[in-house]
């Protein structure tokens, strides 16, 4: 049990649909250290796949150079820790595409459960999230690059979880961060 | 209670003493990331100041120049959520120096509690620090960059904290990550 907690569980980190400081729908940049932060994280706690989605041809030319380095190139001889973490990466044009590979290896359908910063009244909390994930059901825990995502996406999503409060009302925490804490809350064990 | 659970806590981000890939103890470069990630992660749980640890001359400098710019430089006006995380931060020379300034602020003397990414014979559990933290008594955490803090800085420490375990046996988080995390644990509150 302790060793599959995260086994049903897949990531996706998103580019687009996103939004901007304003509101509006964007395509964000790929941030270098959200892809090792990440798969360190993912890696970490045994997800099962790490999904970047982005539809920029030019973002993904980037991600496949930094995970080449570290996959195939000379990363691969100077830490052979970082390139374990970076195969878990899969590089997708949109989140249909993570949701079709992964229904497409035999991983069954997931249930798409989106991330947001504010308190919703559809919110659910992480025991009972963590419940659901014990049970092996898959899921694609979704996070949102620059101010998180759209209305529309987590309208459609199957479940939105509560966002992090830290009891002071400050929700402005980076998706690295955010990623790290709620996958230890979600399939964490600690004494 | 849980708008002051990170009152009596306060962080240290240590560039020296850490040791290097090989073992030796060395003086590690500041990475801008940390700064902003580990701001706003204090900021988020009410931590009660934020120390950067470093004697290096020049790599102070790059630290002040990198706070004046978002407390009141350009970036002030661009992101006041920034400011208001960076706002925590105290540029120190040395662990010394960090416990001095809170013993003069009148915050009393902290605990000295290191974090480490290998289980130790004396490490403590989450559970028994939160209680401690609970109580109000105040702790400087500690964090290593680099390879980690060295085996004599562990050694001096009050207390030493389980390694963060995703059931996986892989321990590479980056710092960011791992601060994420022990302090959800220590502090955080979720249903």
């Amino acid at each position: 049990m302790k060793e599959l907690s995260g086994a049903s569980l897949h990531l996706a980190l998103i580019h687009y649909p996103v939004v901007n400081k304003n509101g509006e729908t964007i395509a964000s940049a790929v941030t270098n250290l959200d892809i090792h932060d990440i798969a360190r994280i993912s890696r970490t706690y045994g997800i099962r796949s790490f999904h970047i989605v982005t539809p920029l041809k030019d973002q993904q030319v980037l991600v496949r150079r930094i995970i080449s380095h570290w996959l195939t190139g000379g990363g691969a001889d100077y830490n052979s820790d970082r390139r374990d973490a970076l195969s878990l990466i899969r590089l997708q044009s949109s989140v249909a595409d993570a949701v079709a590979e992964i229904r497409e290896a035999g991983a069954g359908t997931p249930k798409l459960v989106a991330t947001c910063a504010r308190m919703r009244p559809e919110s659910v909390g992480y025991t009972v999230m963590r419940e659901f994930i014990a049970e092996g059901r898959p899921c694609l825990l979704c996070f949102g690059t620059a101010w998180g995502l759209p209305e529309t996406f987590l309208k459609e999503a199957d479940y939105v979880l509560d966002p992090i409060d830290g009891g002071t009302g400050y929700n402005h925490l980076s998706v690295r961060s955010a990623v790290s804490i709620i996958l230890d809350r979600l399939v964490g064990q600690y004494r």
